[in-house]
């Protein structure tokens, strides 16, 4: 398998498991020049550490990233970036009871298929903490973006069936509720929802929303490297997630073309569109416009309540499952949402350098 | 940009433009001693030709693949297998009055920020025409996959809000109308709604299904090469969608845990599952089940009714597109959805040969 | 196998085998605004073609290049340029005899290990009508690098033990041989040597030199894909290469490193070198010296005096090659030697694009 | 730059700078089933490790590794395994008074145009603390290889002009002395000429060879892929290689045809060759034989002896290196010989498992 490497131009390669030594990131293709620090990386893995609210699993970890190469005097050189967290808390005994038994909805059986045997403590490399190397990564690749004037920001955008309404939308209110979710009151309904299944032993699943501002129109590479394929593939290799729409998205299904299409208008000479359900993306390259996709979470499927499932050896078995496990998985991801998005705008923006010839003579001359 | 490449073992590298000199694609990985020849790759192409029915446009192309090299006494050799299409129908005059003009929902305007300038006639490399390289090196995946006992079947879920009745589904009525919908009631009301908007110079969209049948358990990678991720960068390559689910999809997003998880039996020492809401993957690998996803697929952007729109030198006008158009894409894009996730899912089974030190050993000892 | 792409951004896709339908490639990653037209790539394709001299194969290809994708009105679009050449002159008959026999110094063993059989017409793949792609591909990269002042000049540097002299070397006299050699006396003497062997039914090798001129310092990554390993793969890769060497080479070996390292001098601010027994890459970079390599071609292997080998079968006998071969390789690989050259450096240079920051803000803000 | 990432499916991204905080590598790719621990990798590291002889700089690391995923109960599991060693001794004092200067045959200059500045501590990324990573990595290559009886075997082939002789080459002999050339005479002439230079605080170059032993027919793809051209820029990617060549190399340049081939024969039914000048590579694919190439190694640049430079700001001067350096370079570089070939041989014979259809069916039975 070589699936632990991704991206083009930028390019990181990730590893670590859950009980593991450590997890972490390697970055190559990081610009010379960018001012980088621990505490730019520590900010974003903050986000997805566990036991900040009664939503996440209480394992305590203090993550704490490393940079180790790379900068030089507070500025990227140019050469590869390695981050790597300890692994500090890993309480192996919690898992050994699973050992010999899938669990419904987890990669056991399929691990076990693959490679013959499997490393059975707490999900391995399928687990949540698989996603600190690309949380590091796109903390790098966020602060590129930021040089350019791009923000990348998701948020939750339903928990369960409840769905924030867009008359109440406010950014703002995103980090006031550990849910993420800008809509107070909304978020203060998905609360009560997820304490309830909680109490049950049960989970629930969401929706997360991004949206990508200051994109310049041309961004993305025509046939196979759309990007809208291109997040596609990011966002759908987040574990949990099931369906990944852009703009109108599955609604566009059902729209008729005279409905759908965007119409452009003039704004002082700036071309703009009169709506936005291509999600800012037309023919696989950013359009100007905002770039806004959803992508839908399943709910997490560690469960207390009793689950119908085999022992490794294939005989019937109920199991319930224990050890500390969040009921949703939505809060932590949003930031790995971001991550994603991050790196692979990037790694399509440093491809579009290519793109022409008067481009090119004009770096050339430096 | 470099971005015509697709594949990391079984690769694929397209050309070709609506109105150039021809369309075609090289497949590099195809394996020595598969049985090819023009027939397997014409009865695909013939699918997606235009022509075909009152749904699909007029132009008159007969598409005639030439295999270029590759094969030899009517098997592949291991050697790059090229296959081309001559452009015979070009029509260019059709498209000189779009030529300062840029189309709602097409890619006019990104392909001139992207480039400085484009192609324009006939939506150049964003042109459906693209897509027959896709189902040429299709063709080769299906040919490999059937050797390996595996089937990809996909058919038209819905048109607008017209969806196929899962009670009434017969797969083997998916030709037996020009809509390739395995419902006959469906596709009536499908192909009256379609008609309707036809007349009002109107487009409809709607949703592909795909099923993938006889996996083995544990094909694609667990991180970022994950079966799904990768699979949804497939689809969403394809001009025109919008949204790709796997198996439950969007409504994974609103059950619970434990109702989402499906759960394991054993069945005469087999394992199997008692529900298929992962749509066969879970952790990124294929679990024994069928693989389910469905693509979302706007309506065609080009619609005779008036639209505002702006020139290229950025005043507002109104446009009313001429030429001949489908109404709808669905019916032609079925057979790049098989395509696109046979080339892909060919990729993974490619990679996975080398995830163990046994089978290494074994396939040393040849 | 899916080894015929080569490539990273500038990326070329070849196709074809002596006897087959047709040879060609399609690069991805070509920037849009060159101009380009099919004489652009005749003239380089003309410079390989057999038949020239009596030191070449009578072989009677006109090989006339189509470029079938990618250029509009006379300019490259950035869409794909695929270019296609058609096999005219077959001459299957010629190879039968051969077809149970493995002949020394060919890849008849070697593939027919790899595949379980091949294709025995002309060495299929591993014949020199491969390179047609790389050429024609080579002459977009050779204009892209013109557009920036850069220009790669190869040259036959010796045949056999006859190497041209430092001090008689005029680049002009290059095109006045058959043999593409810049001094007149040691071509007439490697034409008599050539002679000799050719009566015997013998071949010669020798050895190419390269020189890239106009290549600003910097280009090349520090660590895998240096300049110079970068050029050692694609030079290696052209068939019969059996040695390559960046300035001193081999010489390096002996050399003392006070005598060995470049010294450093200014020149009216401009840093110069001393010498250039680096061959103008230091650290795997270009150091603004002229880049200077040399590549050693093994004898064509097709002779007609007996030789000892064995059938397909196992059982020993002799082989007399009879048909159309060249008694030396050099002077037709000269091209596709700047081909390879200029493709790699192309790559490479694309690839520093984004190199830094500052660059990286700079063409953001177009 | 993307250029820290290397191979296909065993594909290995490496870190770290002389004076960072760690150097170390990610090797995805790994197959499930390897039996490794941190010893395997240790005794690989030792070999390359400062401070063993008067040969080496004296540099005081312990270089421990650790391994820090893809390892569970002491076999690998298919996820990615990455290793570290902390960077000790710093010693960063000894560099500040080369910050402003470029010095001769290093990457000094070139990092400087490359990224607008550098990290000025000890080559910093051109360091030969960069090839941990590569033996680290090597070693597991090398451990696949041994699992399939294919044995990796560099040595000293010469040191200036003094050169083994064929006739008195026992590899045992290669472990006696601490240039690790098998040939006691030639071992003890090389280490009096080294001394010799190391006074006049010169520095000497010389060749290193190569002998893979098991390899089966067929590893190596035909075109771009060659196994010989791989090797080439493995080899050639590390730092201070100036030549590459395979078997009879640039000798064969002057050989004639007839004289160059090798004959082939039958031994109880086994196909041998009566000669090895092909280096046991014929059209790009290994023959069955002894792969077999040298590779050419410039003597160390940093010598103490007076040399002539410029500034940082373009102003001439003279140099004397002071600080720790290898009078060879030779002797440590044998073991990043070995495994850089190793990881590109597996790579390439992994690439190999899907060459064929009936291979690719017998592994989907399993």
């Amino acid at each position: 398998m070589a699936g632990s490497v991704y991206g083009k131009i930028f390019k990181i390669s990730t590893w670590g498991e859950s009980h593991g030594d450590t997890v972490g990131v390697v970055a190559d293709g990081v610009p010379a020049g960018l001012p980088l620090c621990e505490e730019d990386i520590q900010k974003q893995l903050d986000r997805r550490k566990p036991g900040q609210s009664e939503f996440t699993t209480a394992r305590n970890e203090s993550d704490r990233v490393r940079i180790m190469s790379g900068v030089f005097e507070g500025v990227t050189t140019g050469t590869p970036v390695a981050m790597m967290v300890e692994n500090a808390d890993h309480h192996s005994a919690d898992y050994s009871a699973i050992k010999d038994i899938y669990r419904p909805g987890h990669a056991d059986l399929t691990f076990d298929r693959k490679y013959g045997f499997r490393d059975y403590r707490g999900g391995g490399r399928s687990s949540g903490r698989e996603t600190i190397g690309r949380v590091a990564a796109g903390a790098i690749a966020l602060k590129i973006l930021a040089e350019l004037g791009i923000s990348v920001e998701a948020y939750t955008y339903s928990i369960g069936d409840i769905t924030l309404s867009r008359d109440s939308v406010d950014i703002n209110e995103k980090y006031n509720n550990p849910l993420f979710m800008p809509d107070s009151q909304a978020a203060k309904k998905a609360a009560d929802y997820i304490k309830e299944l909680k109490e049950k032993g049960d989970s629930a699943g969401g929706i997360i929303e991004c949206v990508i501002k200051g994109v310049k129109p041309g961004i993305g590479e025509p046939v196979f490297d759309k990007l809208d394929a291109s997040l596609a593939k990011a966002i759908f290799s987040i574990g949990a997630v099931k369906g990944f729409e852009m703009g109108a998205g599955f609604k566009a299904a059902v729209m008729r073309g005279s409905e759908n299409n965007d119409g452009f208008t003039a704004e002082d000479g700036e071309i703009k569109k009169t709506a936005n359900n291509s999600g800012g993306v037309l023919g696989g390259m950013s359009d100007g416009s905002d770039i806004v996709f959803r992508a839908a979470v399943k709910p997490t499927p560690s469960v207390s309540c009793p689950q119908r499932t085999v022992t490794v050896g294939g005989e019937e078995t109920d199991i319930n499952i224990k050890g500390r496990h969040d009921p949703v998985i939505i809060p932590r991801a949003v930031v790995v949402v971001e991550s994603m998005a991050a790196i692979t705008l990037t790694d399509l923006l440093f491809e579009d350098l290519t793109s022409r010839m008067d481009y090119i003579k004009e770096y050339y001359k430096h």
